[in-house]
């Protein structure tokens, strides 16, 4: 064939190609999603963010981390794990850098941004300062966080500590950590020990490499009786070698599914001794002459420990966020089968499947958002009126109160809204189809960082179950005539509660808020007094209350469950309520579409107690379609107002532009440069050019036979 | 202090140390579980694995993977993916040998041992003997097949293949493909060309390194005439020197979510020239002067893509056995919270709770492994008489039938069974508590390498909707009169099922296999029904069939998803049915407990359709937390009778000693030594030892008046 013939082949095959290819810019895709905005983006994000001038923080936020060299992101699923603890490491410069220049309130803003783009990061920096220098604020005196201070706990100099609660064999039973505390008065001193394999701190942030200081839990000993668990500060390394102090022997926890920017270390004691003062005694005393003064209100000391839970709801709620962001950008220029009329192939988006796949779950993001809000309050009122408590006041009974439902709301939401947030973040990936499966889509990273969530500071199970405790506890309040917070205000109302069926008559009119609100209420009466039944039952057949909740932790867990579902349904709706115009039409959508999925999703529940007949719960299946149908023309502008940014987002199917297949296309290019062939010669040469007749085993015959047959060929 | 008094202090708490500690052996615990046994172990691993033949060979494989140097498996977690790679690549000269010495049934055996101990290795050789010498096995004509054969592709000897249908922007829509392959006549040749960006074949195993030739699926174009989406062999490397050919550009896909030991690529080709005896023509045919002749029956082309789904069923039953080991085996020996009556802390297992999450996971895996016999069976069957059909068979319409209901069930039961698994790892991982996040522990690894199953071989949802649409055309065969298929053989008494009530009148007299097995009858004849008038609806406001497929997705997808829990339950309760003695009463258990969970879990469609009042699910709840008791004392037996090896386990929670915090701890250190500390003079030295005055700017004043008060000191 000649070359002109090769050449006229080539064009004839490019003419046909354009005729063929049918694709659609991807940018113009999402031009076309973002025209459809029926409110005003900006005003939403300043909602979401609290005013316009924290919106104004986070995009100042957002652009100082994107030009930080400390802050490069986009090599991150590429670097081994040890690089990555030391790039962890050096951003604590930057960090700290920020804290010394910016009030408090500021700087946890900043944190939260720093959540979203290096989750190993944000725990690493907040072992620190979160947990350790949280220890100190909770549990020291006045005198004792003086002098910590003094030696650098906040300004980071001459010192970096962790938080060693956790051990080999005890997790989420603190009184029955093993490490021992003994007070030794002739030498003054406390004596740290680790007396088995399983009393090895375990899991200790920082213990591996950072921290030289670490306030470790363990049983006071004192003339051999036994005071509980209590805090220590026990020096670990030489601060000016690092080299391990005598008695402390501390390895590394290595790999773990994600956030492997910590160093997570495991501890153990052998005979280690402190200064007595080093024991935080703001509540429990020991004196020189070893008298043991115990608190007189033990709870007040567990109000600090509440905020960590608290700002997991909040990061549920930034985490779908961004995995969000990622999905449904990616479902508006994806497309996939060609629609019947046109040769256009259809936009993820646009299947109502999708639609049912992404849409709830925005919703459901919208609803942690403003539950984290009310959850931060709530906390920081409680905190306010904490702080300055005492045994003796006169209103103590009321604080007490507060405490016990911030404990047993953030405990409930903390569980609830961080399964949410992994099952989205899951949601969203296998939403992507098999890109979703990449390193550099960023969704598989993001479900590995935030599966932690789900057990950290306090087991998502065991902490469901503390609130289904305390939902039976107000229940039996309730009954014996006591007014109820707002949180549980409808165990106040049993008796108008139970029984009500809804009267819609036909799905236009049961698209009501008032009613979504009323089915919870009624679903979630019912299930409480169905737990609190079961509870007394196994009263009265005489086991212990610790067991008798046991026995029911089933309907416990049940009921602490669609509690939350409830009780995010409201923040929701409170929210919305107060916002007026085109704002308000689209969030009431979503809203309601919030409402009315989990509804659907826990219909069971809404027939079983008759607040819904079957055909109502058809309605409702009804309605969902056609909510996730309107909520999904918002759904790039409802993305927009989450105002996160590209480098934040670091994916390149969540791009803002919609220019998806190009970002993505060279971000695998420039994290997988074509070097050579890295093992040819080694293994792929002599595999595929070895002689085949060393492959044959002659079962029957043996080595002799072989060579008779070499010698005939 | 004198050094007698420091002994004295030491030994005193030593001697407090023994009272406190009140430890149990966790060996111990795990032999006091296993004395529990009410049937025989060893029996009901034969009915497992399908025969004591079977046992025995699987055994054999273990031990022979266990002593293989190259199938080290416990050092997995700290290689980087460069080097994961490279160890798999190793991997193939071992199985080659077995694969060269041992009939193909018991090497397909060997293979899934392989699964479940690497599964990033079973499917880069799978991609090879799967995909590759698949494609070739169902589009090649004989001679084809004989060349391609005698070139190497069995012996794997001058050539490895790999299989490249995904394009980066194009997955499930394998007809809209953007690749090319042009018919040239003047050279007898296709020209083989990717158009634009989104045509570059993506995902591609085996391309970044290792193969030779590619499977190409491209769109075949003979004379200016698009004939759809055929299959071509186009070399890519010279296997000499492994460089790439003219025209191809291929580049590596770099990290994913896990299997990082495929060699993952993408692939562009421009303007590749192939002989046309390279297009595989067993069914479409181009000749020498470029007529095209087609397939009479292009179905019969697709049972061979069915192999991988029905291996993928089997798949999710087999990982779901090894991440039920790890989490009942860790439940079996870790205690919590110490019991009110004794000081002796409580077994995880021996919580209710604890037990709700665990032990209807297990049911759900026996149910899984029967199911997956029962797949493998029909998919035999099937391909029995699909390999002799020819078009001119007078039983082809038989035929069909069975390929439309193996490809329908398989379809199903794969994003069903997978997404089982999917949600059974996670489940054990969580109920392992902090460990579960350490790779070590084994199942945060085998959740990111089982994740792609529920998109790879057909995403999940689009799959459960096609076994939807089967569902409704069924239904619809069935409402005029057609006899169906076993599977679906309930849509033919549809007068008998719609509108039936169950009549037990308390718990005991629910629980009854016939109950469950017409309750799921019951309530899969509404959903399919509904479903089916849904897209009645639609076809009669003028929608075209695709259309009216599309809108009525939710009810589609709704109706795939119950009648699957249904034909699981079935398959469970058909395999119980042929067992005797002790072994049913235990298994029988087993069957209730998934029966029992999954009405539980699908409460709202029996009450929706009137099978159970509200009393009546009462009644089942009360029943599966009995069941999870009664099952949870068989727990340890049970797990023991999957029969894996700690090798094959490859976790220290899952020890069959129970010896698992001695053998953890072991792991830890044994992959984390203690070495010199790596950053501590070029990162923590500067950063603890900086001059603090570095830290605070003054934002007032200016340079000149720091200099000024410098000059002061």
């Amino acid at each position: 064939m000649s070359t002109k013939q090769r050449l006229d082949a080539i064009k004839q095959h490019l003419t046909i190609e354009q005729q063929y290819a049918k694709a659609v810019d991807p940018v113009e895709s999402m031009n076309e999603e973002r025209a459809k905005a029926a409110f005003n983006i900006r005003e939403l994000t300043y909602l979401l963010d609290g005013s316009e001038k924290m919106t104004l923080l986070k995009e100042r936020f957002m652009q100082e981390f994107e030009r930080d060299p400390l802050f490069k992101m986009d090599d991150i699923h590429d670097i081994t794990k040890d690089e990555l603890r030391e790039r962890t490491m050096e951003k604590f410069r930057s960090l700290i850098h920020h804290l010394s220049n910016e009030p408090v309130d500021i700087f946890k803003k900043r944190m939260e941004i720093v959540s979203l783009i290096d989750p190993g990061f944000w725990t690493r920096f907040g072992v620190h300062y979160g947990l350790f220098v949280g220890a100190l604020q909770s549990n020291a005196t006045s005198g004792q966080l003086g002098y910590w201070f003094q030696k650098g706990a906040i300004s980071l100099s001459g010192m970096v500590g962790c938080f060693a609660m956790t051990e080999l064999g005890h997790g989420s039973n603190v009184p029955g950590l093993e490490t021992t505390a003994h007070f030794d008065e002739a030498s003054d001193q406390f004596i740290i020990h680790t007396p088995t394999l399983t009393a090895t701190k375990w899991w200790i942030g920082g213990a591996a490499h950072s921290a030289t200081h670490a306030a470790v839990f363990a049983q006071l000993f004192v003339k051999g009786k036994n005071y509980g668990t209590k805090c220590f500060i026990v020096p670990l390394r030489d601060p000016k070698t690092y080299n391990l102090l005598p008695g402390v022997n501390i390895g590394d926890i290595g790999k773990k599914m994600g956030r492997d920017g910590i160093d997570n270390g495991w501890i153990q004691f052998t005979h280690v001794r402190i200064p007595r003062s080093y024991m935080l005694m703001k509540h429990a005393k020991v004196s020189r002459t070893g008298s043991v003064k115990e608190p007189k209100l033990q709870q007040l000391t567990y109000g600090a420990l509440l905020q960590g839970r608290v700002a997991m709801v909040v990061d549920s709620g930034n985490v779908s966020k961004k995995a969000l962001s990622i999905a449904i950008r990616y479902a508006a220029i994806r497309r996939q089968f060609s629609n019947s009329n046109t040769n256009i192939e259809t936009k993820l988006i646009d299947y109502p499947i999708h639609q049912r796949r992404l849409m709830p779950l925005m919703a459901q993001t919208f609803a942690m958002l403003f539950t984290g809000s009310e959850m931060t309050s709530m906390y920081n009122k409680m905190m306010g009126r904490l702080e300055n408590a005492k045994p003796e006041d006169t209103d103590l009974g009321e604080v007490l109160e507060m405490l016990k439902e911030t404990h047993a709301t953030s405990a409930g939401l903390k569980a609830f809204c961080t399964w949410s947030c992994l099952n989205t973040i899951e949601a969203c990936r296998q939403a992507c189809g098999g890109h979703g499966y990449s390193a550099y889509t960023g969704l598989a990273g993001m479900y590995q960082d935030f599966a932690v969530q789900c057990t950290w500071e306090g087991d998502n199970t065991i902490l469901t179950l503390q609130l289904g405790r305390y939902l039976i506890s107000s229940f039996r309040e309730a009954i014996k005539g006591k007014k109820l917070s707002p949180g549980v205000g409808y165990l106040n109302n049993l008796d108008s509660l139970i029984g009500v069926r809804c009267d819609a008559k036909d799905a236009e009119s049961i698209l009501e808020p008032h009613i979504i609100l009323e089915g919870w209420q009624v679903v979630c009466a019912n299930v409480v007094r169905n737990a609190a039944s079961e509870f007394e039952e196994c009263i009265k057949q005489g086991l212990s209350i610790d067991d008798a909740y046991e026995q029911c932790s089933q309907s416990r867990l049940y009921a602490a469950k669609l509690h939350s579902y409830g009780y995010l349904f409201n923040r929701f709706l409170d929210g919305v309520s107060k916002v007026e115009g085109s704002l308000k039409a689209v969030l009431m959508d979503v809203c309601l579409l919030y409402g009315f999925y989990t509804i659907e999703e826990n219909a069971g529940a809404f027939l079983q107690y008759g607040y819904f007949s079957p055909t109502q719960i058809e309605f409702v299946r009804l309605k969902t379609n056609e909510l996730c149908k309107s909520v999904r023309d918002q759904a790039i502008p409802l993305v927009d107002s989450f105002n996160l940014s590209d480098y934040v987002i670091n994916s390149p199917l969540g791009r803002a532009d919609g220019n998806v297949y190009v970002h993505y296309f060279e971000q695998v290019k420039r994290s997988n440069p074509q070097n050579p062939h890295p093992y040819f010669n080694r293994l792929i040469k002599p595999l595929i050019e070895r002689d085949m007749n060393d492959d044959i085993v002659d079962e029957e015959g043996g080595l002799e036979e072989d060579e008779e047959e070499d010698d005939d060929e």
